[in-house]
């Protein structure tokens, strides 16, 4: 066969499959989205269309790969937890990481012109991937925490920066050097005194991002069905997990 | 800071650079697109929008990455090279895997409707990857002749298949029992004489795959430029590489 | 400097940390230790100078590295044990694996002597190492109940065949057909029918393999002092690990 | 079988096979062989009996293991180049750098009372092991021209060292400061001035290291036989390579 001569080269393709029963996180994030966002007009601190868009996609790679129990999503990026008895692509791990990074993309770009009907994508917007391997499911609650606090600390920065410069006239420079050094509660205070706006009322989108999870779903003559659902919910504290144990224990 | 108690997960992201000077080879595959081609009617055996769309992403993704020095696509397959010396982000292997995946995949979807203008997309295609490392020169020119030599043997077969079902009335089973253990040459006499089909006259797209590189592109009253341009080269001599040795050189 | 010119070669030194908070197993297997039981006449089927050999070595290992918690030696093969919080080397994995493999050797080959003062070494013994991760304690439980399964399984089958070879008279191909087949319960009744051995009072080093932990040995006139200490104990059951947190626990 | 509810844990093991028709250098250090020199009262700078049973434990690894095809060594360490087209244990990572790196030792230890008969070990030493990939034939050649610069420079400097100290009489805090900042031109005037000493024609050993090569060896009344030598010959030119062509080849 004309092809034997050089099939030769297949034996460069090495083995990388993953360390069985444990956990594996795939986060995703948006490449150059700083750039992105201001190219399409993102409303700042947060513009409801793209968090939503992410969230479809997020929806998309769950109703696709069943291995996945939890997504949680802020910003650009999106945490996928896919359980730790998981063999999809016997634990493959280029195999994973680009299959799943693809389909959120692919979702990411088919969906858009449904979240901006007005705003056709003037470049193609990419993510980047990685899969982080958890032994327990303490590290893997951990993990989350991270990633929500992380969501905490970025919104009420983002949200007082914005103020300061959108409703207090400040120049971009200024803002950030009114904001070096301060704390929450001095940023909570800032917020309420100067702008009227109390931050614990603002949407718990913004505050806490996106928690997706499969829970039965009634609807009205009809069995309760499993679905993915879209929560802003805490998941530092235990109630999340408590009320979920399936997450973590297969 | 809220994160800090929290923020030791991110101790369990692991580097992943590759060998230096090593050529790389990123290989992106569709995912399940025997299905995705049935469902949105690509034309037997080739589709040449469906192809071109592919050869579009793969443009994109040399136009985007500097580091892609030659890029070859048949069907719903593509390998891109990237040269020995790239050090696109520090060589980080998910990196680079998913953010190329990604970007291709995006385009695609972006530029669907450009190829497909009355076939919306019906689900979101996906693609998988593999990064592959060459140690030489020699290694790389194997690598590339292995997909040509594929893609003439499958594109042989695929015509004779579908000349066989479409033209000679035989079902997919009746035509596969019909090829079966047959050679390149008993394909071609075949083709000949039963359909009257000249093989070697068949379109170059169909039969050697699309061969991207960028050479200087003349143009009306401008300078000329480097540009990314689609070839049907035959990539298994000598010839091609010897008048580009700037794609393995360096 | 003479050495910069070359000195990128250091560059393809790439980093192979393992992933933090997971147990570390170093197995370490002899190497043609067939062939080398035969060149030093060890007695079939245990040969107990040979045993104690293996045992002092280990006991070395875990003189050395505090890290190792628990090792476990049958015939020519040990497993150590590193906590999960081990930060040895900074968890490098060609670091430990071959720093715990090389000192186990010298120590083996140094005190060679001790053990077969009228045996000189014929020819350098070597052994091969791997390192296993596992995530969690039971995984780390399991792994060491299934080298001490194996651990009985092997020497009941060479106490057999042995029997039947040294006291049976029966050539090795003929004692290895005479076993095939055989259940354990059939492997007792046997030895103790054929040749009045009963297989449960052979001494437990050669049924259970040896077990080392750290724990507090009383002296006269001291204070009772942490050590190494060989045991032959069951570790499939509760009761090792339950009067032993501290293996486990850190 | 009782062994068969645990040994899933066999799962655990990864496959680690290395890229193939790449060179493979093994680089074996001293573990704390500072502290073993001193401890062992190793003659300063340069201890001839230690750096003889460096090279016949690196003679003995040529010959147990084909694919070795040259070494190299310098002080307490010895880089191992296996041919690229090495298919040892089916390049498996783990195996050949333990393997190696236990069988150097073990000879090590096993002829130490050869070269130092009236000085007994009083610890077992022990060696740390890596492996690197080199793509090409080039790297390798700046890999040992590397290891051979280091030799000069490490022997230049602790030759002047101990002269300021064991002729000069100066501590060895004074000795540095002595040096701090002195080139190679210096260091050789201060040595000739000072104590007469012509670097050039100190023992080849000393200032080029040891270099395994197998050659052909003549011997009287038999057929020359390929034998492993140690050579203290120049590796950084190209001499050395240009008349043993066999050596980067294959």
């Amino acid at each position: 066969m004309a092809g034997t001569r050089f099939s030769y080269v297949k034996n460069f393709e090495l083995p990388d499959p993953m360390l069985p029963d444990t956990y594996l996180v795939v986060r995703i994030d948006g490449h150059g989205f700083h750039k992105f966002a201001d190219a399409h007009e993102f409303t700042k601190p947060n513009d409801e269309p793209a968090l939503e868009l992410m969230d479809t996609a997020a929806r998309a790679v769950m109703d696709e790969f069943k291995d996945v129990v939890l997504a949680f999503g802020e910003s650009d990026e999106f945490s996928f937890l896919l359980r730790k008895s998981c063999s999809l692509y016997s634990r493959r791990q280029s195999k994973i990481l680009s299959t799943i990074t693809s389909y959120f993309t692919s979702v990411y770009v088919m969906q858009w012109a449904t979240f901006f009907p007005n705003k056709p994508l003037k470049y193609p917007p990419s993510f980047d991937g990685r899969i982080i391997l958890y032994p327990t499911a303490q590290h893997v609650r951990d993990y989350f925490a991270w990633r929500q606090a992380d969501t905490h600390i970025n919104n009420l920065y983002n949200t007082v920066f914005w103020a300061l410069v959108q409703q207090g006239g400040e120049s971009t420079t200024q803002a950030h050097e009114t904001l070096k050094g301060s704390v929450s509660s001095g940023k909570n205070e800032l917020l309420f005194s100067r702008f009227g706006i109390n931050y614990s009322t603002l949407p718990a989108r913004f505050r806490k991002g996106s928690v997706l999870v499969r829970q039965l779903v009634e609807e009205p003559d009809k069995r309760p069905k499993k679905k993915v659902v879209v929560l802003h919910s805490d998941v530092i504290e235990n109630e999340f997990w408590d009320t979920r144990p399936e997450i973590l224990s297969s």
